[in-house]
């Protein structure tokens, strides 16, 4: 047996891991002591919402506050936190914790699905990670306690600041507080940064953390005049383009939802400027990977949802819990086309070479995620010939990329288009593992047969 | 003033004809003369008409047949034909007609426009092309006078069926008819087959054209037994590849639209299976590159408005006047991925290696076009929040790749709107030629700069 599921490859063995705990959360979600009073919810719900949870995508069915016990709440507490940090990692860790050394093939597996690039030191490695999401996830705890415990009480008030410090720093996008995310707390400026910085640093990757916090410490320690762009400039090359590509979304994404919705009353209409400002930024950043929201996008422009759907599909950082194409992906795509009007046969950004296999890699998981959403949005529209055109396409994205956002959708689905939602889900979440993983793999095996010069006319 | 305008790259030289010719034909629709009795269409009318007929795009504002007289049709039929056959290619054979001699330099600014791959006898070669346009279209007009003569008298006869052939092997799809194209036609055997043809001819380039006649003439003179996959084989890569990519999406286009409009009593709902049959293949076939319709675009289900904005955006082939990516640089992609994932480093195709620069230069014109899609689709949407999202997609889309076909907008959109869809038509014409000629003379030009390898990880 163990034998067996040793020759399994990588890929297997995530998309197994991945299944495994989707259905043993469906079970646990569907036990009696995990309904709310009332609840409705059939054993498809519950495996929706396990896929949803274990995805960090955050689309629901019914919200998991009608739907769920204080004790289911903690099971999707616990399977949105496993799914975010990677099934992997956990593998890892309890491994490392009960002392059994992994082997190096085992290491590589782990190392490979986290996008990590040395195995040195493995243990270290996990239990950092571990400790940057413990701390991070408890400072957003402590800070929304101070809101949700007068609110609430203390127990549920609790509950309520640890869940959304989660599901915030997973950027998973699910709360217990009801049906409308966190429309309640639009004007609220503890809540709405509190959970924008945990979305950020969740969704940027633990390479710019581990980067960060090194670059910090030498900052600290250097003698003279500590300038920023002196800090700057020593972080990796990933880091800033990562950090570079994060901000301009993040700034060009707010401008454009304070412009075009500016006037829209069913929107930030009728807010004050900061608030205007507050629910756009806001938005901009939930809506790249995490999929709360304080405003309803069902009442929004089309050009809004269109721009969301551009800006979902990019995503966040690699390394990190957040789906999509991600940034430093897309920011390949950019440089080739900027070189090549450049006249640069290189693939050049700040004084580095970008190497041909990195940038036809990007093009391959661009393709390849940019079909799988026409063949998604596509099922949907067969399925729903009914549906706005846009309001499917914006389904189907939020799905792929596990933002998990939904313009008041999901619930009024079929059956079908559900199931082509999870599946959406799934490959989104362990698409860009197992297709990093299998080709990393094919690289070694790869085969290279040249055959006499193809004269084809393009373009 | 001569030295001045040699000085210009051939890009430049391009864009200015193309804007030079625009400009000629709308002051010549405007003229009285032009004018249909009792037309209300101003100035931006006619030169959006222009732009339209120059671009053999076939969006039109007021429909042909109300607002121009016979003189004015006159017009639109040479601007479609110049349009058409490249202005490089008139400019050309003008040049040659006079008996001046072409610099080489010269040559090859003709001979880059139209993707030609050997500059030698400049001059055969595009007698050869013209002679094939007047064979194919006489042809055409010549069967279709068997349709039209009966019904409209020899005049208008002849002059319908002499506008329809150029407007089907130019994939312009202007008609003047009226305002619902070829909707009267829809069951009509003759006009639907022969206009197919047109279009496939037109559309498939002249490459094929010239590779297709040269086959023939030896596979005449063979000995034996004359075997269709012989003749297959002794295509080159480019027309085999064009061609097979044509059947695919022409077969699957067919098919899909059948099966998903089969009951739809809007559109082919209520034809006989037959009927049904030769609307979904005309609908199909129009739909790549020319746009000219006998379906109610208004009326079809949303499903299949996007898979005809998909077959659009990849539009027809090399060498010809259908715009598009072109189904060879969507064949480039494809393959990529597909040898990506058989773990292959070359990208092969039967028993060919294609060049890594070329497989690049088709992302660079993918990216390119795809961002100005959605930069289009983004402007209209800004400017029509209240139009359906798919249906200013399958505007943006339709001008974009100069098919030209509209779910009855155009005439509704304001004029800011209709500025964007002329730029959209100008850049889908144009953009690809000037983008193809500026890589080639960049290529020459090619830096080759290299850094230290900037470490990156994606997806
Ligand atoms: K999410
Ligand atoms: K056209």
């Amino acid at each position: 047996m163990r034998n067996w599921f040793s020759r399994w490859t990588i890929s297997q063995k995530i998309v197994a891991s991945f299944i495994l705990l989707i259905v043993i959360g469906s079970v646990l979600l569907w036990l009696p002591i995990s309904q709310a009073f009332g609840s409705q919810a059939t054993y498809f719900d519950h495996f929706f919402h396990s896929a949803s949870l274990v995805t960090v995508t955050g689309l629901v069915d019914t919200p998991i506050a009608q739907t769920y016990s204080f004790f289911g709440q903690i099971i999707c507490l616990i399977l949105m936190q496993i799914g975010g940090l990677g099934l992997m990692t956990i593998v890892a860790s309890i491994v490392t914790a009960f002392g059994k050394r992994m082997s190096l093939s085992e290491r590589l597996a782990v190392q490979e699905g986290l996008n990590r690039e040395d195995a040195t030191d493995f243990r270290s490695f996990l239990s950092t990670i571990l400790r940057y999401v413990f701390v991070i996830e408890g400072i957003g705890f402590f800070v929304l306690s101070f809101r949700f415990i007068p609110e609430f009480g203390w127990a549920k008030g609790l509950f309520t600041a640890l869940f959304l410090a989660i599901s915030g720093f997973t950027n998973a996008g699910f709360d217990t507080l009801g049906s409308n995310s966190l429309a309640a707390y639009v004007h609220d400026p503890l809540v709405n940064l509190v959970i924008s910085v945990l979305i950020i640093l969740g969704g940027i990757g633990f390479h710019v953390w581990f980067d960060f916090a090194s670059v910090s410490r030498n900052w600290i320690k250097r003698k003279g005049k500590k300038k920023l762009l002196y800090f700057y400039r020593s972080l990796s090359l990933h880091s800033r383009l990562a950090i570079v590509v994060s901000l301009i979304l993040t700034g060009l994404g707010t401008l454009l939802f304070l412009l075009v919705e500016y006037q829209n009353p069913e929107t930030i209409g009728d807010f004050s400027f900061g608030q205007k400002l507050l629910a756009s930024f806001f938005q901009t950043v939930t809506m790249r990977t995490a999929g709360l929201t304080t405003v309803d996008f069902t009442k929004v422009y089309p050009f809004t949802l269109f721009w969301f759907i551009i800006s979902m599909f990019i995503g966040g950082s690699p390394g990190s819990t957040a789906g999509g194409l991600k940034t430093t992906t897309f920011a390949m795509i950019v440089l080739l086309i900027y070189n090549v009007f450049r006249g640069q046969k290189n693939v050049n950004i700040w004084n580095h070479t970008i190497s041909e296999t990195l940038v036809r890699n990007a093009f391959v998981i661009f393709s390849v995620f940019f079909s799988a959403f026409l063949l998604g949005t596509g099922i949907l529209s067969l399925l729903n010939p009914d549906v706005e055109f846009i309001v499917l396409m914006f389904e189907s994205v939020s799905a792929i990329t596990t933002v998990g956002i939904s313009a008041h959708l999901t619930t009024s689905l079929g059956i079908m288009s559900k199931i082509t939602l999870m599946v959406l889900m799934f490959a989104g979440r362990i698409g860009p593992i197992t297709m990093a993983e299998s080709l990393a793999r094919k690289d070694k095996e790869t085969k290279n047969i040249t055959y006499a010069s193809g004269k084809i006319i393009i373009g």
